[in-house]
């Protein structure tokens, strides 16, 4: 029996995952809250654009959440043996760079930058660059078309240059300091592997691809004389970044002496290439060409693949589709909505003041309601439109409200705006020749909110799958583990006979309702109008959108 | 010394106010909230358009607040006598109609009927005529224009003609039953007068000429041909209704020995003419021409007059201009807004589940903010639009939230909405040529929340004054009954004389402060495009919408 570790990095929290790579099951997890910040991140009062993230956070949970799931399994698991660990994955939130000195150590980590929040890694959610974005869109439509055309033809600031131009900007001291910039995804697994060169970084083509204009067909980074039409030191950081990305064929190195010490683990085992959190997690999924996989999260990532032999049309608002960055010898393709649970979170915490429990309680009551019965429509733009919008300034809204309109309404209306956010995806991909042939959800929403699953199924009509694992990431990063350590190893030799021995469905199967689907065409054509007018797609008159609400709300 | 009772019939309760007609002050008031239904109000769980009332809390409340005054007065107002009292005036709510049998007796005291909703009083929110008021307006469009031209052009679903069509088409019984219908506003004054014959009951012209079509010009209420074309029912009615309607220069009677002898006051004393409560509010507030008066509490009533022998041109969108609505020899021009008090109330009450003192630690948070700091825009139509759209099947809209929006900044865009919404009005009423020199405010709001009403002074670029009463509908009633009782028994000549003695302004001042104007003009503009597209203006483009609410958030 071999083992392997899968370390999933979320955005408030470490998860490390111990399963046995044969696919009898998982062993043991133990999760562990980064310290520092509200709820792991630093923000800055006066400027709620600002989301960064302690790297020492990063180490120090790994390794206490590892220790503990060794133990863990150790106490309650009689084959378990740490000498039987065959490799480690790592998959992490992004694009969340990260500036280092030349020896790949934090600038965080120095006294004189630890309370810098520009020294920090910039954590995906991170808004502050918008301008930066809108800028490198505007000059790369102009001059480096092909670029944007991979990325939905607009950047964003939630990526890779637009985050380092605006330390550029705003924090000079701290770009000056740092020799190069490291996505957390890459930079924790030459953490692991012991690397003390930036420029022996084994990078991923995963965020290389989706969030900093990687392409192999144009010799890796954008060249020297785009970025210098940016800003010249851009252009110089490049030499000291990387020239080649890989995908997770091929192992981002082996655990180091140090690292095996700390974490009691055997020295030299293969570290899978780190991956972005949800393309493991498609992996953990068992993300196949005609799968879409839906991480259904604070926010929420879309994943499907494409034969890399094939022809992929660019699909325009779609934030990437990059040549091998989910699957080895697949097109991943990538798209999103940037506030799903925390849409949520936001209404019952942030608003209606209520704690974990007022979620179920506003389910329950939710549930009650008839399609249409709250007249409520809301757009799920709270954290900006990733997909098919890409524009991070886009604002929540809500319209329907009477006199008598409850928490519970506007819970629900928040929740189908989520799910004609998702169909908006779904119609996107398709409608450019995407095979959508099954809808695979994985997290603790999918796993969770019942009404929820039925409501995205009745609105989308799909059916909706949901992945046997609570933790599709960590075993997602775990399956690539397997992989890199190989079949005579234990592990396996590819992807597809890793998925099929290690992932899997849960019996649960939400079927969408043909009537509860015809009545929300009747809402989703709403939802588009108010969609295509604030989003800038098309001026439409929006008069009749709310006494057509009514209409529906009265059984018209 | 003299005095008069002013009866003010409000959503919840009724007040009676005990005044010196001197003007040297209030003596005392007492206020009793009506015991059936919610707050007064009998609901439908079944359809929350339905707001229906008991007459027989009208009569039972009007003897318990009036004999409670009187205690009161006699206990703390040494010069005070049942026998000085020389007239009671009546305001209530409107349009809110009453079926009566051929004594004038409510049909709701009827055993048969008391547990009917449609045989009570169909206050002035019910909304479940919007259809029937559809239909007249497209008749009368067509068939009369001129009847629609003097109401905004637009029947409401508030109004009389749509509430008893609504009546005949849901409940024929009750219709059936009812020999005729009589605004609460006349039959309170008739039931305090002893009227046994509605055709004898006095009608006052300020509902009849607001509400029910009704114009001297062309010979009274409807003609029966068109009344025909909505239904042949509706024009029999016609005969039982009335011929003339009378303003407040005439009494609409005497107090009969019977509700002499509940009261304790003197019989014959006379009976001012009933008007809706803002329009007696507006006189309590001083109103001349030049001055507009806003009374501010659950909805929003703008009133103003202009001298009866001047041009007075058809303002589109503005609920009524009626000669003698208000004073006699001006017309009154009557403007409103669906819900103030109640958008805030339900913000608190309904979605934050707070309670009373939440309005004022809300408002003291919501003073904190920056103009635009919160990005936030709302429309203040979660019980439709009154005045300018007409439309009572328009719906709240909140946008511009992101996952940070709190409570304390949605209180502050809900009332920052009504302001826009009162600039509308101002703006429209302006244009047309009704002159505003000078803004006098009343109710609740505008003495209590002195945030609001600089938002309103700063919103609106005009000063904002509060009038000396914190009863001025009810005092409005009480100088209308000093002036029905006349100069030679201790009250006045005419309304002239009887405002100046008898009603005044606060010291309170709400000076518009020019950066701040600027600054809403911003979000002004804004709140126009958006009310303009959902209202059915003009389908304009409303993509800049929720980047220049972030621009302005961020101080660009």
């Amino acid at each position: 029996m071999k083992f392997s570790i899968g370390l999933d990095f979320g955005t408030n929290s470490v998860r490390s995952l111990i399963v046995r790579t044969d696919g009898s099951g998982e062993v043991s997890s133990a999760v562990v809250n980064y310290p520092s910040g509200k709820q792991g991140i630093l923000l800055d009062s006066s400027d709620h654009h600002v989301a960064r993230q302690s790297p020492k956070d990063y180490l120090a949970s790994l390794e206490k959440a590892t220790v503990e799931a060794i133990a863990i399994a150790k106490a309650e698991c009689p084959d378990f043996d740490t000498a039987a660990v065959i490799g480690i994955g790592v998959d992490t939130t992004g694009s969340s760079p990260l500036p280092v000195d030349e020896k790949n150590q934090a600038l965080a980590e120095y006294p004189k930058w630890q309370d810098n929040l520009a020294a920090q890694c910039w954590l995906w959610k991170d808004h502050t660059s918008y301008e930066e974005a809108a800028t490198i869109t505007k000059i790369a439509a102009k001059e480096r078309p092909q670029y944007l055309a991979k990325c939905g033809n607009t950047y964003s600031s939630e990526w890779w240059w637009s985050k380092i131009w605006r330390c550029l900007k705003s924090s000079p001291d701290v770009f000056e300091a740092a020799y190069s910039w490291v996505e957390i995804a890459d930079w924790i697994p030459s953490q692991l592997a012991g690397v003390t060169d930036p420029k022996e970084i084994m990078r991923g083509v995963c965020a290389a691809g989706h969030k900093a204009f990687y392409a192999d067909e144009w010799g890796g980074l954008p060249d020297k004389e785009f970025l210098s039409m940016l800003e010249p030191k851009l252009a110089d950081l490049r030499d000291r970044l990387y020239e080649k990305a890989h995908d997770a064929s091929v192992a981002a190195g082996t655990l180091s002496a140090e690292w095996a010490g700390r974490l009691g683990l055997p020295e030299g085992i293969p570290l899978a290439m780190g991956e972005f959190d949800v393309h493991y997690g498609a992996i953990g999924c068992g993300v196949e060409e005609g799968t879409l996989v839906k991480v259904i999260g604070t926010s929420t990532c879309d994943c499907a693949v494409v034969k890399a032999s094939g022809d992929v049309p660019d699909v325009p608002g779609i934030c990437g589709i990059v040549r091998g960055s989910i699957l080895p010898g697949y097109f991943g393709v990538e798209a999103g909505q940037s506030a799903v649970g925390d849409l949520f979170k936001w209404w019952v915490e942030g608003v209606c003041q209520g704690e974990d429990s007022t979620h179920v309680e506003l389910t329950k009551e939710a549930a009650k309601l008839e399609i249409g019965q709250s007249g409520l429509l809301a757009l799920d733009w709270n954290n900006g439109n990733r997909t098919v919008l890409v524009d991070q300034r886009l604002t929540g809204l809500i319209l329907g409200q009477t006199l008598h309109t409850s928490q519970a309404e506007i819970y629900r209306a928040l929740i189908e705006a989520t799910a004609f956010g998702a169909r908006m995806i779904l119609e996107r991909i398709s409608e450019y020749g995407i095979p959508v042939n099954r809808i695979v959800c994985a997290g603790g929403i999918a796993e969770k909110n019942a009404m929820l699953m039925q409501i995205y199924a009745d609105i989308t009509g799909r059916e909706m799958l949901v992945t046997a694992s609570s933790q599709a990431c960590a075993l997602g990063a775990a399956i690539g583990a397997a992989v890199v350590a190989g079949a005579e190893k234990g592990g396996h030799a590819d992807f597809e006979s890793a998925q099929k021995a290690m992932s899997g469905l849960k019996p649960d199967r939400y079927l969408p309702d043909p009537e509860r689907h015809a009545k929300y065409n009747r809402l989703f054509a709403l939802y588009k109008q108010v969609h295509d007018n604030f989003g800038g797609v098309e001026a439409v008159d929006l008069s009749n959108v709310m006494k057509d609400l009514l209409d529906i709300k009265e059984g018209k």
